[in-house]
């Protein structure tokens, strides 16, 4: 199983276009080992020919672009793509947004929960993916289905909330249902965990994820209170429906005693110090076994 | 008046993600000179301070970055955009999709028709962008309003249809009302004309067009049958609402006795031939007085 890492920021990207935090002045100043971070997408193959778009960022038509993987072959006709599906973890913005730039009369694979697919339903700006070409498939919990050749998927439920543009009066922000959801993703006997956005891990959880040959999990926020201290927002990464990486009840500390090859932060908000490439708190996650993932970024497992 | 060409393409934008059409092929193989253009959108600015952006692209975030004059300022704060405004000329995806790129809590004046203010009423994804921050004003047709401070705009009506998500049965491609406009834009005495979308030119559009500092016009295909020729699609330009720039009836030989200081085309679909520079139909539109916009591309009047 190949894994390319499209995007491994969170919504908004890093930078983030109206926003001089810390850790988005030092981009725009220009300073040195400080890259740019597209938002969050994940593609995966097993042949090397069809590949499944895990999330579609609203940066997706430039994640094409940077990324040879993902060009037409000319060779194959005059419309074509190794993008042959396409499956969403939430619905939030930075996750489905970019399905607006796979329209063009593209046959694709489009898999997600069927509480996902009502809200595609609900905005007819989404009709703009030609149903004659874009199936939508309503994919159960815990149901296996092969997006591509070689490649099995199963969704599971995972803490989470409902989209931010779909938040009512009061929001659940450990809802578990089919709002949000991690993918098991099996091919040639190996085993990925995706997991962009999560609210915390039970027990069942943490043992799913147990013995995985590679994690890759939500990474937006290094502190809880990360958004406050740069008086960027007055969020809490629980208010958002993200744990944080740092801290007792944090991500390493987590998954400190869970068997699992290989560790990958994904998801990173612009606000996180992760994104600086000499900051201490790398450094931490680095002596814990956990990578940062960057735009560009290839695992084979 | 300062104008920046954000994004000089059209709908998908050059290269389009999955197609192989002769002008994209070239950009893939890398062919020398042959360069990106993202999706359809300018900014205006007449204080330099203040930007008036007009379409929001689907590709707004990497424009944004792409240019300097869109980043924020750190010394005005920790939340600050140039961009200030945002005016829509129809509902297409390439012009509205990049909204979802300008959430995250910014105070913003959003200006356009009834007609496609009611598109994105019936989009509850808009919703994401905060209406305590995003004033959405209803702009009725041929009355002025400042976008910025220094800058004044009146939309009109020009023949055009409705967004393709929004097509029912029939369609109208010549309809005149408030799904398509142009924007007259005036400052500092000058007066730019902005028609990205255009499918004829009656006799009272181009009168009113006629003594303008700068017309930028839809260049969105070279013939009629592009598409066709291309083998890449069954729609001529006809259908998609857009006039061509070569022949008879195109614009080169619609505006060939207006009075018109600087004439650029915008809005270039991934099939037109000029988008490759040294193409003969690109020295021929040079030899009628005829720029061909680029992402970048500054003008000044």
């Amino acid at each position: 199983m190949r894994i390319l890492i499209l995007g491994a920021a969170a919504g908004g990207g890093f930078p983030q276009w109206n926003c001089a935090c810390s850790t988005c002045a030092a981009f725009w100043r220009g300073e040195a080992g400080v890259t740019a971070r597209t938002q969050s997408s994940i593609a995966v193959t097993a042949d090397g020919e069809h590949w499944a778009v895990f999330n579609a960022s609203p940066d997706l038509r430039e994640q094409i672009i940077a990324n040879p993987a993902m060009h037409p072959r000319p060779e194959r006709g005059l419309r074509d793509s190794p993008i042959a599906s396409v499956i969403l973890t939430n619905g939030d913005l930075d996750h489905v947004a970019g399905l607006l730039s796979l329209r063009e009369k593209h046959p694709l694979g489009l898999y997600m929960t069927g509480e996902i697919a009502n809200v595609l339903d609900a905005n007819p700006v989404f009709s703009a993916l030609d149903p004659a070409f874009v199936r939508r498939e309503r994919i159960a919990l815990d149901t296996a289905f092969d997006p591509v050749p070689g490649v099995t998927v199963r969704l599971f439920a995972v803490p989470g909330k409902v989209p931010l543009y779909m938040e009512g009066e009061t929001v659940e922000t450990q809802l578990i249902g089919e709002q949000t959801v991690g993918a098991e993703i099996t091919a040639g006997g190996k085993r990925a965990m995706y997991i962009p956005g999560c609210a915390a891990v039970p027990d069942d959880l943490n043992a799913r994820i147990n013995g995985a040959d590679l994690l890759m999990f939500d990474g937006t926020l290094w502190t809880d209170d990360e958004m406050q201290r740069e008086r960027v927002g007055q969020k809490t990464g629980a208010r958002m429906g993200h744990m944080s990486v740092s801290g007792s009840g944090g991500t390493m500390a987590t998954f400190a005693e869970t068997t699992i090859a290989r560790r990958v932060l994904v998801h990173l908000n612009n606000t996180n110090p992760l994104l600086l490439p000499t900051s201490a708190e790398r450094a931490e996650v680095g002596a814990a076994g956990w990578e940062v993932a960057y735009d560009g970024m290839e695992i084979s497992i």
